[in-house]
């Protein structure tokens, strides 16, 4: 047996790091080496995730403990903005390193873009330019070659993963995409906020930063490739009283004389052999419940009662293909690996 | 004091039967004389609704059981499709009887349009032509006068609310409307089916009657008549993971210059004055679990990045504003009381 | 009609606040003349519990700025420990002034139980030995003629009200009483906390306090004087995924030859003529959705499969019965009104 | 690589047979060879349970057409009581067979204790001598050597595990041991009953079977043994508004001159070496969501402030170690497979 790729999973006591533990401990090819939380410092992983009791992992440090001569890929599950900084000082003790980031730092481009949508110019130009998107279907080969790889946020894999294809066939008008995209807590983190409370989020439903969401940007960059031209759908998020899930309601307006059933023939075609894509049969609705806790995403298309639209309609874990499940994906192609290792688990329904 | 309104329920075994009587109970000029729930006649109310437990109620009969002789009027909360004969029967047995039916067979006033959608004839066509569709805060005046009340869908209500007035004044598109209207699990009633189990409801979301639902029916019929031509809405409902709420994300685009700022100025004027609607300040997103329980709608407007959307968000609670609460909101304004009465109960959050 | 009764709701932007407004709001003879929220102090009441929007409130002030010339009766909602030198003040400034207090404050006569539970000797023995403790259905008369009422706790109106009568007749052993007694989150108030996360408290239940949650000093007091000797029942909270809810498990060892059925028939005949406690016919289990919303207890009796036990259930609102509601309720004793006055509402179910 | 084992799994419409398709697909040793669910016969299982779209499973068919030549060992996740007649003529047709049965029919070995619990003499006597009780940590050697195996109820195994070393260690008194044992509602199946729809168990709790649920059988059974006297314990069922997780709250009676720390040290002792047993650091509460998905068992035991009690706390996910994870650890034993293979897959928290 070869040697194992030492990881190291900075920002391990938020949901996404703890995702990334769960993940990696079962990976055939993976030692963790180091977990960071910088506040937490010093507390075992099991004081800060009792799941994780009776397991063994290394003790959490902050970041400037870690030893990343002993370390062949870092995870960054860190706050958006701060991460740049971060990630810019890694590769300069170590241009060797490989990086997985799962904040929003990398994934835009355009520095314009980012300036716009994050109100502040890049701290890493360079390293923005050189990272790929780590939207596995779409971008497999860059996320091969690449030493940074910026995964891609949960609502924006929910979204891109259909639409692209279908801008990029023609078959629908980039002028008139509609999405709201409908997620449940857990991505929204560990902090303890009063909005974020038991209280105030289960039994209810509400519409958040309408209008305005970030990921909408990284809809913006793909879809305008995808399209070749200006692509500026409509996206509206909802916070649901769930754990995990994303689930996007897409109206698109048909376009090329495409129907809906020819919508559903290119999902099928282009996710056929895909190992974590599933397009289901021509007017069934997924449900988010059926891929929680696994790495899968389910497409449906619908037809509308107007012939000249169709609902299309995805979902993922958030915490899985959204965040870490992608990221450990994007792992094993930046180390060689078969994509699908260590993400073999199903989804948990009930 | 004078005599109270001598009122029956037909289908009490159901949550919006059971929601009438919670209401009933504590309105000061109704007396509720009879309840029936067929298979369950014989059953006292609390056996089936223990939430009942030691208050006075009326042992469950079967419909044929009831004496409309003391009856003033009669709340329908029975399935769609045999209400009409059963209605058509109680006005042959008692042609002064007022009526407030909680099924669709009564809301569509266009035979062909029932027909289309509902797969058979309409079996009480003079009736369906005579009944007021019970939408109160557009239609005051001819409930007043109506001997039949159809009150509306609850997915109907919460769209048709917000978007009539819009329409209306010509600032929104009636072709430029994409309606995701998700509701919680008590719409679906108490009927025993495995898709309603807890297990499979629970932690998760998902679209259903995709592309055609029969409320979109509803949307046509108000949204025609306040567009003065065809306004085909696109509409899709979701499953969510809570009891009670619906919550519209509505999507329009705009019309003869109108921004989100007119159109949030519009809806609050319209409304500005009703008791049960609330606009929110420009820009606010309501919640759903801000209404629950009570007989308000929370409506929002906010502008899209997009110069030429808006966003319109409406939210109600689908067993009293959009169901038994509305129905005795009709009550009130056919019996002539103040349409309040009865209704003034808050929301319980959380 | 005669003037309402001026109150004051100290410490409103907390969920045992913003209930107490909600009932208030719609109770016949009061009038809300102040609330207060110290960090929160400027803002409406709308913008901080947003159900509230299109009423008419004061807005939310600091303690300071309540004119206690204007108040009859002040509702404390504070936190435990500083509560007992805010009414010292209140009392120095206006000695007439009628108090309802729902911290934990005032509920222990005596002071060295206090003490002992709570860390610290007491800062207002006087008042301390003043206060009626307000669990009313067992101590009417105390409240009707008290000047300060310490509302007690939510879990503690759970146990006392079904063991009390039944140590009372002697029919259940003091030193064989097992508390488990589990509730909804919102009991544990609206401070942001990572425990309190909805991601941390969905889909999932656990044990807090165990062994040690003071509600045992309230039961201890009360059971030690029904018993007329020590009675130290072991009592373990649960943490439940809902929002609302108690829900006591509670198994007792039978004594005096009792039987299960002595027992129920002893509560049956307790609470025959109790305007909110009902007791469940004999075997039947109360369930605390049942309760939701209203100021209702529910009770019920089971026999276990040994002989020289049986199983007591108890259930209410935490929020309403087991807080502002039965603060409501002893206001209306304590201002002298019918004691069910603004406490009709029934319980939301589903 | 050795041949697979093959196995059926009859009931595979259920949860636990959904659960057991689950784990087994990912068992490194296994092929699936028969489904079956007989009144869905003919479907696919991704048309019963859509979370294994894209995946390659035989179609369900009827018990009558497996074909038991191509089978080494069945799963048997029947209805109670029926199962009985169906293992009989399985073994009839194929005495070699082995099997797993997830119904409780074979788990009293006492003929007069089932015909007690259950209301009719077991059809299978001599099966029901020869079966083995499934509890693997505690019954390891027997179930190695079996070709029936009994798995255990779920709530049974939640509380015999910690209860049995410390009975005996001679550290709890027999007499004097309290269960309140809350499950989630994937415990209950999938059979549409209207007491299950998600309306009438979300954001509420109540008890059920009180006094009378059949796991107590099952805990007379193992905790007599482990006393080696009767030990007949109170147990009380909750149902909590979740999917998933048993949690017991133990309340017992310490004897012998045994402290809460000396309950700690022998449950530390007996599974210390045990990979899916933890016991928490004394005083700390496990919480049901820290087990969600795996095959794990949380314990923990806290002090109660009378110095003669404990409080013994114990959490599962009902359907793995309370039920499918179980099955295939038991599998796994009668494959003389190592016993962790297929269950390695950690807690999905949040």
């Amino acid at each position: 047996m070869t040697a194992p790729l030492n990881v190291a999973i900075l920002g391990a006591s938020g949901y996404t790091g703890s995702e990334l533990v769960r993940l990696l401990l079962r990976h055939p090819r993976v030692a963790i080496r180091a977990l960071t939380a910088d506040r937490k410092a010093g507390q075992s992983m099991a004081d800060v995730f009792p799941q994780f009791y009776g397991l063994d992992l290394p003790k959490l440090v902050t970041i400037a403990e870690v030893d990343l001569d002993a370390v062949d890929l870092v995870f960054c599950a860190l706050p958006h903005g701060t991460t740049q900084t971060v990630i810019a000082d890694l590769f300069a003790r170590k241009p060797s390193l490989k990086v997985v980031d799962l904040s929003a730092d990398f994934r835009l481009q355009d520095p314009a873009a980012y300036a716009e949508w994050y109100g502040h110019a890049h701290q890493a130009l360079k390293l923005q330019e050189e990272a790929a998107f780590g939207l596995v279907e779409l971008n497999r080969e860059a996320i091969r070659a690449a030493r940074l790889v910026a995964n891609p946020g949960c609502h924006s894999t929910t979204s891109i993963l259909p639409l692209v294809p279908l801008l990029r066939a023609g078959q629908i008008d980039p002028d008139g995409i509609v999405v709201v995209s409908a997620t449940g807590m857990s991505g929204a983190g560990r902090a303890a906020k009063e909005e974020m409370l038991f209280s105030e989020v289960s039994e209810g439903t509400h519409a958040y930063g309408v209008g305005r969401h970030r990921h909408t940007a990284e809809l913006d960059q793909e879809f305008d490739r995808a399209a070749g031209k200006p692509a500026r759908a409509t996206f509206t998020p909802l916070l649901l009283p769930q754990n995990r899930g994303i689930y996007a309601t897409i109206t698109v307006t048909l376009a090329g004389g495409a129907t809906a059933e020819d919508l559903h023939a290119t999902l099928a075609k282009t996710y056929g052999g895909e190992p974590f894509v599933s397009v289901l049969p021509f007017g069934r609705a997924p449900q988010s419940r059926h891929v929680r806790g696994s790495n899968r995403v389910q497409l449906g298309v619908a037809p509308d009662r107007r012939p000249d639209r169709a609902i299309v309609l995805s979902t993922l874990d958030n915490l899985v293909k959204g965040a870490s499940g992608q990221a450990v994906q994007n792992m094993n192609l930046v180390a060689g690996f078969d994509e699908t290792e260590g993400l073999g688990q199903l989804a948990l329904f009930p």
